[in-house]
């Protein structure tokens, strides 16, 4: 077994617990992340408000590999990420030099305070180039802090992607069905799962045409253990009076 | 100052950390409890793992007013959902003679025991009505279980939106400008928001047609106070040259 490497996602914002704005980043990240080799173990989506930021960080920094939060690193009065990234680990919260260059060449005469703001970091910060609005992210140990608008925060994970180190990639395999529901085969589901230990299985109902169906995505760390439970299913699948179609099958959710 | 209500979503499930799924239950929610007078302070997604649940609902249960789960109340190996609250409650976990009757009426002869696993729960548990898929939620104190394929999330919710108790729903106003960027009224923003210490004031900037704008969102208990930053704001926008739009302006993502 190889050694399993986590992450955490910080949310940051008001507008995304007052439903206001619809995240777009946890999606994108833990597909990203997955596909890295890196397993995304935990989101949290908290406010403004800098003890709650501070006690997230803390926690989060300290349980898993990497926290990548989003949100709250513009020019205005409610962004306090990277002050808040400040006091968890105790820095100095100064202006960084290189930020400082990059932004005076981006905005030139139109320069200002609240613009300027954006150059203030943690001491010691690596930064993260942003190609799309320049104003960068940053990194403090095991900590990257991204933009929350989605395709700067895209951007910025683009940036630092081949700097991150995953475990082996999960080999994830999907057998599906159309016609039989999971409530019809979830007896024999559990059996297989027990007796495929070294996999998880997951059941994932869906609608198609007015029935049910059920895509069994199989994960692992092991190819070979993957494949054999696949095998167990199309042929628990076949005993239940349906038939197995190899990959995912597209459902509407109901 | 009215007391404030808060509530915390804990979204139970691998498939939406490992990007499989995408959540569509935490926006609506957001929106609905805001809705309410119920401020969302924190959402969770967590994976299908016992210990990682029963932490989550024990530390949010206690923090929060309201406590909503969505997620793993289906009738495989991998609902696991209902036993982490009964363990966490530290209640039997046994069959519900309410939701047994509810379950055998809807299934008659096609009823089995991966189906009728859907009827264990908390002792003393209340059940939330599925309209959609007859398997029904629960609510044990202040946490409510809901299933996470969002039309039945959503239909458990409107079961019991009624039974829901929040504070003065807050005050909400937007104030926007098309052609200024959040950067170069930052500073000015940040002084009127220091003025206005009696509510929030969001920044979200936007694009509209290749240029910058943005809404200005006011949020506050008091009306007078909300409607008195607003007319602030305006100035505000006028004196940076711009032109100050009633409500929200729709603009793109960058």
């Amino acid at each position: 077994m190889s050694q399993k490497v986590t992450a955490c996602v910080l949310v940051i914002g008001n507008e995304i617990l007052s439903g206001r704005t619809q995240d777009a980043n946890i999606h994108f990240l833990g597909g990203e992340l997955t596909a890295l080799g890196i397993q995304l173990a935990e989101v949290r989506v908290i406010p403004d408000d800098e003890g709650e930021i501070i006690e997230a960080l803390n926690h989060c920094r300290a349980k898993y590999d990497y926290v990548f939060t989003t949100g709250g690193i513009g020019a205005t009065h409610d962004d306090i990420t990277a002050a808040c990234v400040s006091k968890a680990f105790g820095l100095a919260f100064e202006l960084h030099p290189e930020a400082n260059r990059i932004l005076l060449d981006h905005y030139g005469d139109k320069a200002n305070t609240a613009r300027m703001r954006m150059a203030i970091m943690p001491r010691g910060a690596e930064l993260i180039d942003n190609p799309i609005s320049k104003a960068p992210g940053f990194k403090v140990e095991n900590v990257y802090v991204f933009a929350g608008v989605p395709s700067i925060a895209r951007a910025m994970f683009d940036s630092v992607r081949q700097s991150l180190k995953g475990g082996a990639p999960l080999v994830v395999q999907t057998v599906s069905t159309i016609g039989l529901s999971e409530g019809m085969i979830g007896e024999d589901l559990r059996v297989l799962q027990d007796q495929h230990s070294g996999v998880d299985i997951g059941s994932y109902p869906f609608l198609k045409m007015g029935g049910f169906g059920v895509n069994l995505v199989v994960r692992g760390e092991d190819k070979q253990a993957v494949k054999l439970a696949c095998a167990d299913l199309k042929t628990l699948i076949e005993n239940a009076g349906g038939t197995p179609i190899e990959g995912e099958t597209e459902g509407e959710q109901f």
